[in-house]
């Protein structure tokens, strides 16, 4: 039996890691000409991601997660690797691109509102999601999806205690809860840690953090739904209907 | 009667705005070489004062409350007025007061932990602070207070309607509920316009921004407290113990 549905956001419901993508670009295009480390323009791009990423996994412990922590870590990017180089316009066009990725439209993915109202009619839903919490609000009213949703959780990390205390608020065995999502590391292995089940989204664009290899103890625990629109007939598939 | 109590967290239980001042000196230290103005040398640290601050509110629609907030302000802040002037070293020292920032001890007010002690032998009490949702959920962890409330909500701004659904979520009435807090904008008014009371501790470090005057509706729903050791006394004044 289920009891409750978590979905994810970022990367499950709407775009999300395609904006970091392009914003990873502009980063390379603009910093590029400033570079010290010389002597081989042709593999500074590739390294560059590698610095950035990095910084942002090294900066996690004070930004977490979310695009000022992401943009704060492309400036200090930028100051490590170009040596004074870098001038304030470039800086100014970094401050321009978080402000661009934090108005962005949000840009569901096919069929989600179909997938959810779907659901909802079976099974209360409840929508988890990390990062900056005014941006992650201001994302799920833009969505139009937050009437199908019980209870909307912003939270800093996703972590098998941060689920414990979602779940205990609703009054939720971890049994009787499955969690949606394109992250194995943050959607999927913390819930089936406490004795849940994940529903596994594959998305190309997430961000590699995000991508970990399943520990053998998850088998059987960890369900992969080809699409988000495979993911009702893969929860009802459960036999788990209520 | 009162069936609930609300704490404010920065500057009502513990020192915040002092990093800030702290920040902005440095700043004004920092930026002010490479001033672009001219011609008013002596002017210059104030002008700079006004400028953060209309910058920091010019974003709070993009960035929200919180050390994040403020630095990327700072930055913004930097590029403006310097037109190109400010190097890499510079944006480097922001980045690491940042990180400072975050990094802070938490200092605790005088008997803050007496103070809960008694009145959470009378009454539930619920934390709430705006800001960045990671930082602030590891002020508290630092403060060890956490023992004391009911709920901890980090909330992304201080509205009524944050208030209201705060309190849904506890089952209290708004006229059963008393907010404690040191910002008339954020801490006292949303609550007496929702029907509550406030307690006002006026903190003389306070930001600009949280000082607001109160209406003349307002008259009779606002306590104040001279410090905070006043709040248990000014709360069992009110013939409202339970």
């Amino acid at each position: 039996m289920i009891d409750l549905i978590g979905f994810d956001a970022d990367d499950t419901l709407w775009e999300n890691e395609q904006y970091y993508t392009r914003a990873r670009e502009e980063f390379r295009a603009l910093i590029g000409t400033h570079l010290i480390t010389g002597g081989r323009p042709e593999g500074a791009p590739a390294d560059l991601d590698d610095l950035i990423e990095a910084t942002e996994r090294r900066n996690l412990r004070y930004y977490g997660f979310g695009v000022m922590s992401f943009v704060l870590s492309l400036i200090e990017t930028a100051v490590e690797v170009t040596g004074g180089g870098i001038n304030s316009g470039d800086i100014g066009r970094l401050l321009a691109i978080a402000k661009r990725m934090i108005s962005a439209e949000v840009e569901l993915f096919d069929q989600v509102e179909d997938i959810l109202a779907d659901l909802y009619g079976s099974w209360p839903l409840v929508l988890i999601t990390k990062g900056d919490l005014l941006h992650q609000q201001a994302k799920v009213d833009r969505s139009g999806l937050s009437r199908y949703f019980a209870a909307i959780e912003v939270v800093a990390d996703k972590t098998p205690e941060v689920y414990a205390a979602i779940l205990q608020r609703q009054g939720v065995a971890p049994e009787r809860f499955v969690m949606v999502g394109n992250s194995m590391r943050s959607d999927i292995l913390p819930v089936v840690d406490l004795g849940g089940l994940g529903v596994y989204v594959p998305n190309a664009g997430t961000w590699v953090y995000e991508n970990v290899d399943p520990p053998a103890e998850a088998n059987g625990r960890i369900l992969h739904a080809r699409t988000l629109a495979d993911v009702p007939e893969v929860i009802r598939g459960l036999g788990m209907e209520r």
